[in-house]
């Protein structure tokens, strides 16, 4: 066999995997959800795209969401736990946050999103503030030029996860401007993770919150 | 006058900020001690080389450490509060782990260092791998391919804060392998923070440690 | 003419060259196609993708795999030698181990893979340790960030060839993170061939495993 | 001769050149600088670094400031016009800043400088908010992440016109983050220079300014 | 909701918004029209591509162009105040240059456009000199080697806006030799926004005569 | 301690780590090479420069080669086993095919150097191939544009360890282009290590060395 | 009108202009083809794949080529004059080598095509070297790593125009690496085109023949 | 021995080879010399610092050139042929201009040099412009944005040999800028060398003025 399910890693690192679908055959998709029903258990898929998802042979059972590509087998969880937040520069972040949200609602969390708050219009950020300081741990999305990262980790005590996005063009193609400015930035308490991973933004933050329980 | 000390910012983010010294003249440096030292503050300074730190007009009050290039103004907090680690993968790596560990020392925190880990010789890791594990944040600091990243982040319920260095030649000159590694790996909750920004993963560590006091 | 088949190059390197389907026209290949019939040789193709492979002339005598995009020409050698094995990091590597593993059988070596072996999870690798330790060579496969190469270097008295793949995002995207991971790692005797190259790694193992030979 | 004075220009553009002196010899500036004072001409060298300030064979009529490298023969313009202001992000910044200050004050325009107000510490940029707005042209400093610009070129209604600096290690060294970041952000009407180009900036605002003037 | 229109950056920087559609759902931009209708408002739409144009539920009252992939609601502004004018390379930097007119034009501003007068063929720049001699503000477009920004920099005392195009293959691709040359040239007062950015050479450009108006 | 030799690498690889100085201070290599004396083993030391080598504080007992920077504790093996050699494209990659020399010789195995040979000047190549084909293991040295990777892997039955090195200037500068063309090429078997990674490549040879051992 | 014929260019440069057909919609095709047609001119189209040919509203007097991508208007010249000649590295290679033919037969130079002599197989290479010798001017046309280049460029008295491809994947996509290598190579007399520009190389081989005619 | 002189290529290329001496010790260039002296020949070295100079053994019938740094062994050729031309941006690219000078002088051939023409002072250049249409080779100089490259190259019809220097800063550091422009204009019949290779210029020159020869 290819592949199986990793039992291991949530034990030792309290995070399971999630699938990451972008490079795999349907067969291979198929395969895997097939040992995960047999074994019944719950599984992530992330960055499976709206064609990918419709040539799956069994895919009734998934709640799939197509904005943010996840998908979810097994069912919610609930009742989720508060304490994280994320905040977007853009309309066009979504995406991307959301597949963050629903990587913490998969593991138990709530993750509310606060939306188009980039600093371009630094008053749609900072009326919003006394909300964003509720949060235990907080989920920055941008693309562009990624100066949110700088603003909201200056302004919080929480820790700031910086989640940088592909979203722009010329010089800000891909997101390496994005990721960058998260990393240059001189606000004390902001991390990375790469380009697009909700998942992994999700992960961190889900790591923090675990450690915050008594 | 062209600086003045931020004493806002600890108020909010909960994590003063350091002067950072390689762009700055010693002419301001001096200004800047001057202004600390009547205002009865304590400071921290990173990349203060020990030829900047030589040419100082006064620095007989400085702790200063010439492997990290760190000086403190104001003498040690104690007690120190545990919680944090750091782990290096090599030799090459303490300038940037020790800077990490001042300046959560400088916060009031402990962070002891395992040296020499890295993961070409993986039975140095595991054997250490118990005490690892009592840490509620590792720092994990590593130049060249930075492998040490994935590994740790695969093995450890804490969050782990991955501080590349620029150790390294040919491809991991500058240390982007190592900053592309750990962005790139899949070990759940590794964030990240700048090429040799010490400073960076200790201000996220102070964040993620205050948030878990009571 | 365009083309001819080198047949000095077998003579001389010990492999034969195989044809690199991606910048060629339907027309090109199924001329030089033509030509290896003409004269009773084997043949492997390498990056034909199921779209190229379904528009060539004339096909039935083609063993195709789609997953690793590769057709021989004048059927299976029998019976292959052992001596040769393929770790890979992820399932999503296989199309590129198996490129590797069908260059190595068409040459009469036989390549079995251990699948979905990365380091994230560190346990899966070490309990397929002694069956790697058996290798002459080994293939180690792996995308993203790469820190399969520096383990498995680590651990082992054979030659390991690093075989990096394109799979990933991000800062991963393209593969060039875990190429130089694989170049900048310190475990010693590990050596690197292009991004996606399966047949380079293959053709790499032959030499070693044809000097080894009497 | 190599080199004529070129009066050409500042008759077309109304800006006359500057003398970059970082790729010249000090036969090169020295007979630059003896032509100037034969044909009674005014001159601005820029990138003139203290050493090869003090190889020069004549520099007693030069006004000369380290800090940021520039020099100028042929004393002041008086009285200096207002319209144009300066902010930074940091200390650091401030050669670069001072070097297009001293071009505008070379060709007849003040530029106040307000320093340090870099958009981690928001609070310091607000309170000077209601001076800035006072300005007709904004040239807006900052290195690293390059945060300033986006929330400067948001909250106001003139040019402003983005000077990235090399100030930054890790991924922001040489200052690519910043410009990049310059580029990517969306708030209306930045525009942007080469980075460190103190007198790039200034000679914008020139134009501007003139423009402006009935 | 994840999105409502910002009233308040017009109002604080001269300049309204424009809705960014190449990341965005039809859905998301079907409901950012809705909300400009609801509310009476004009929007000028960028980066739309005709396939994107096709999908949304409501475009009858658009004025869609399909060279600049921009849409406009809310109809016409006039009469036009003159000042800005546009020069391009070649006919394929038409497009961008399409989308600086049309938003100049949404914000009630004229700009002509002259086409195909790039720096290989000189003698087709300098018969149009006079007339370009003529406006206040300069835009120039150009992709490949962007020469043209340097030439026509060196040769007015208009402030010129350098808008770089991804016109052009090999190095070109994308646009980052254009952007870069845009950038290092030394003609004084060229200012230059991202590549592709014709909505930015805009807004720079109306803040400039938004400036010169009395 | 932060620091102990790994007794377990040669043990389980075959080949002992070395001792990379570049990055580590002078108390550093100090302490590494009295550990060393004390424990009475063999040691080889890579890119010590002259003056790094200059001030350690004791090393009359090492044999140091100032041109390949190599130190080496514990003296010579004799006799050497024969079956590696070294190509080079020209004298000034003589500093790195030495490091592998000595790095082979550091581990029992002999390998000629034949200097000179780039392929701009085939003649000088073909005249020496007689020689070159006895060998069993060929690393190929090379820096500029790396075309000699691609003659010589056509040429030879053995296997080709690419060394690029970082001799050339402009594009070439730093290695990437050799480094690139090495990995890029199409003759069958070349594999690669890091840019001027003499050690790395001599670890290669050693591990297929010793596999044809009986 | 956006676009006219450049008659300045050829009487000044001896070479028209191409159509660069990439970027260019295709209502501004036809206007090019129609303004050429009714001043009776002939004209050569680049780049215009075969979707873009077939959307043209009127092609039936073109000589399309859709290997080379290009489209001649106003019939061939005759006789060709000799002197210019082309090798290619692969098969691959050959659209863009046909390019160049192209152009030179359009402009009445002969060009025959010696294809698939990459340097890997360096027997292929010498056994038409007598043939090459003949030419005054050549185009070597290699992507991968370019080996060839340095390789011809060594072994001619002629000039040799260096022609990169972006034939390959890895680190060869896009031809960067061959492009690098046609730059870095120490061979005396190679120079070097934009990746894929075909045309470019001709024009240069048709300013040098010209520069031989009496 | 490690080095040759090679008799043979000048022999097949009509150009010798200079020695390149960035990358080799005092003591490789004190052999390489006295090899020539021994047999009698003429020799030219390139990038030879004035450091490297004086550190020679014996350099007394040396002619060096500080601003070059070039060396001449065997004294001058005389008298030069005409043929062959040079046009620089600026002051700072005469170091590169004269080693092409230097070069085509040690080969026999006459190159004046008209210096500081670039571009974003058109008047300079064109006023130029009738001596310049005698060269029948022509070689342009220029660093930052090397826009000279396509002006020139559509004012002549000579080819053009465009040589980018590392003249610049920001983006322009290290001559990519220059370079990229080079590639990526349209001006017919430009052709490229590598950054700073006054002597691959020449070597072109020379190749060319050669075939000139009747």
């Amino acid at each position: 066999v290819d592949f199986e399910l990793d039992h291991e890693r949530p034990r030792r690192t309290g995070v399971p995997e999630a699938i990451l679908c972008e490079h795999k055959s349907a067969a291979q998709i198929d395969a895997i959800l097939a040992t995960a029903r047999a074994e019944g258990r719950r599984l992530l898929l992330t960055r499976l795209s709206p064609g990918g998802h419709a040539t799956l042979t069994s895919s009734a059972d998934l709640d799939y969401d197509p904005l943010s590509r996840t998908a979810v087998l097994g069912g919610p969880v609930e009742p989720l736990h508060p304490g994280a937040g994320i905040v977007t520069a853009g309309t066009s972040d979504l995406p991307v946050a959301r597949e963050a949200a629903r990587a913490l609602a998969f593991n138990g969390f709530e993750a509310p999103i606060i939306a188009d708050v980039g600093v371009a219009g630094l008053w749609r950020l900072t009326r919003r503030l006394e909300e964003i300081r509720r949060w235990k741990v907080v989920i920055a999305v941008a693309g562009m030029e990624g100066a949110l990262f700088s603003v909201v980790g200056g302004l919080l005590a929480a820790p700031v996860i910086a989640l940088p996005t592909s979203v722009g063009y010329g010089v800000a193609q891909g997101g390496t401007t994005a990721l960058h400015a998260a990393l240059a930035g001189c606000a004390p308490g902001v991390v990375v993770v790469n380009i697009d991973n909700g998942f992994g933004a999700a992960a961190a933050a889900i790591k923090i919150l675990k450690a915050l329980q008594p």
